[in-house]
């Protein structure tokens, strides 16, 4: 029990500084996540959300997820059995888990396993399928689904075997302290992280003893993959986040998550509750051949990096990602993350930002100043196309809606009445 | 013939542009340089220079490449064989080549051949030898042979190979492109490139059909040698600036050089024409247990890199290098770049700083704004032990001298007047 916010919020922050994740291991997700067992059962992004209301690219996901698992041998059979109500529905975030876009998961698919050294606890997120036809933008055809096969068959099992012949997985603090002074700000940019990790990773996965064939194989994936890492940065974030969240008080942000309809905050002092408004619609840039009337509303756990303060947040590290994101040039790069620092307590001593003068990224999103200031944090974030089978259309950023950050406001103020 | 200096410049500045070197292959330099194959010949760095004047480090790796090549058994052999004149020495420039610090190179050591596809010329460097003992700092015992043997039997070979399964190479301007928006100046600082060069060459190498040990060893090596592209940036900078020295015309430096005495340049309107004075001495950051009293006046090829307008003149976009370098913060960075775009032409469209509000990299070092303001490029730099046998003892900057500047600045003066 801290005797002030302020303490408690101290301590949450000692966390995030004080936390180590380690990527140990990539298994299927049905063998670190027990939920996923019983039945048919897939996760998804955000906060709970019902089939019927979900948008189209998370229930294109789910139909190719229920191919992939067998469930189903078309869409329309897929379709019936999410409509019956005979696919259990369980948000990533409930497992310890987090998943980008649609973050549908099903149970053979493979996870990255994140290990916090410092406090024991491990988080999950899927690998990173790559670029094109994705499920996680909601696309679900047959290619789709071999990507997905190989990801199962050689993927998963390469990156496994290979860090197996590490000693102790791969440190990815220390690898992100290095890739945010190269540019990435992790989100909607993380080719360096990328390009550090595939170095890091290439011998292990040659004395890995597996095939030759699919070594190459994979380290061609990952030579071509800029987005690869990420999945990783999602897992390390959550893994921090959930160690944060441990102290059971103060008024930090441990998550911020879309289902598409839902925006959905949690917060050190409310444990796992769910504070939710309605989620904006990034605006950005667009592929050829679409616009701004083809976005899906906002979608995805991929907002667990703004929570633990890279994102949009760290905007000013990237400035190469504004133009990306069509948020402008270096000093809209830079002005963004000094307003983004106005409501994060602290800063990273271990993330510092060579073009913010080496200051740390913003550290510790508290919602006390952005009920205050009335700024909401900023999202750097893919955009999927509103119909399901399409895919990802173009880029952007979003604002998480200051409504959810007032709600979960009133309650820690009532609880903390009710504790006086 | 050009009607005026800036119409000369203005052509240089378009050949600057147009070029593009791609790495096709790496050779050991006596088959692409065929002054190696008479008698005891060593390139070295810098305008030319006799043993007797050469520092400590330049020294030391003739010592080493005279044992490596086989001519002497033991150091004193070596020595002897420079002190009477059997050995000849060639600056790199002079046979289309580079080398970084002490750059002696030896007809049996690999090098990178750049070709560039628009104008035809090609450059060549040495293969960057890691980090610790290395024969480019002055070190030269057998721990530094064993080094080179592995590069002549392993590394050379397999990046050969691995170069021939590509389609035409590597494009390093593509490449550079890229990784000068990750906080590279490809002088001091090389990792994204580095590590963007692995990524790019891993398949191929396991392609080569070369053993599948060796192949290892290279990427392991590769992985963990940040600097590895600096002498891939070298070569590459040699190509651009050569090709646009046959303009034959015009104020644009296409040389800057120093061999630990001298600091030479070559301008595009005087051909292949020294203009020198001393060099200065780096001021920087010492590894434990070496001062300012330790550092080797300024030495090395590696200054074609602020020649080609990145290194020093791009400080802004390597904000991390200006701690490696001592040289302060983001904004002495800004200021550093901005005081050398005073110098330079124009900007390189291909090379846009996202930290420098996306405006291209200087291009065109014109001796006319040189005399005229008085500034002179600012070179970052690696700092050698002056005695030979100790290697690198840090990092930091250090100035061109003027003097050689006003010299050219004098003779393409008089050059012009005959003209009239």
């Amino acid at each position: 029990m801290y005797a002030t916010i302020q303490e408690a919020n101290n301590a949450v922050a000692a966390r995030i500084k004080e936390a180590r994740p380690y990527w140990v291991d990539v298994k299927p997700a049905g063998d670190v996540i027990d939920e996923l067992n019983v039945g048919m059962t897939l996760l998804h992004a955000g906060p709970p959300i019902t089939w019927a209301r979900m948008t189209g690219p998370m229930q294109g996901a789910v139909l190719g997820a229920a191919k992939l698992e067998g469930w189903a041998k078309t869409d329309d059979e897929a379709a019936a059995l999410a409509e019956n109500g005979q696919i259990r529905f369980i948000p990533c975030h409930d497992v310890r888990a987090v998943g980008p876009m649609g973050g549908i998961t099903s149970k053979s698919m493979p996870v990255i396993i994140m290990r916090n050294k410092v406090h024991g606890n491990e988080s999950f997120c899927n690998l990173n399928e790559g670029i094109g036809k994705v499920m996680r933008f909601g696309a679900y055809d047959e290619e789709v689904l071999a990507r997905h096969r190989w990801m199962m068959s050689t993927l998963g099992p390469v990156l496994s075997a290979a860090l197996k012949t590490t000693e102790e997985g791969i440190d990815i603090t220390s690898l992100i302290a290095q890739a945010i002074t190269m540019g990435d700000e992790f989100h909607q940019r993380n080719i360096a992280a990328s390009a550090l990790l595939m170095r890091t990773i290439t011998v292990p996965a040659m004395n890995s003893g597996m095939p030759a064939e699919q070594c190459k194989e994979v380290l061609d994936f990952l030579a071509c993959t800029d987005q690869f890492f990420l999945n990783v940065m999602m897992a390390y974030c959550k893994c921090v986040m959930d160690a944060a969240a441990e102290i059971e008080e103060g008024s930090i942000v441990t998550a911020m998550t879309r289902n598409g309809r839902d925006f959905g905050i949690r917060i050190s002092g409310l444990g796992k509750r769910w504070f939710t408004a309605d989620v904006n619609t990034p605006v950005g840039l667009f592929f050829t051949g679409y616009t701004q009337d083809d976005a899906n509303p906002d979608i995805g756990d991929s907002a667990i990096t703004e929570t633990f303060g890279v994102g949009g947040a760290a905007m000013v590290a990237a400035p190469g990602v504004t133009r990306f994101v069509g948020a402008g040039g270096f000093q809209d790069a830079l002005r963004i993350s000094n307003e983004m620092q106005e409501i994060y307590v602290d800063n990273n001593p271990l993330l510092l930002i060579p073009s913010w003068d080496f200051r740390g990224a913003p550290l510790g999103l508290d919602i006390r100043k952005v009920v205050e200031t009335g700024i909401t944090p900023l999202i750097n974030t893919g955009i999927a196309h509103k119909l399901p089978g399409i895919g990802q259309v173009g880029a952007g950023t979003v604002r998480a809606p200051l409504d959810c950050f007032v709600a979960a406001f009133e309650a820690l103020a009532q609880k903390l009445e009710l504790n006086d």
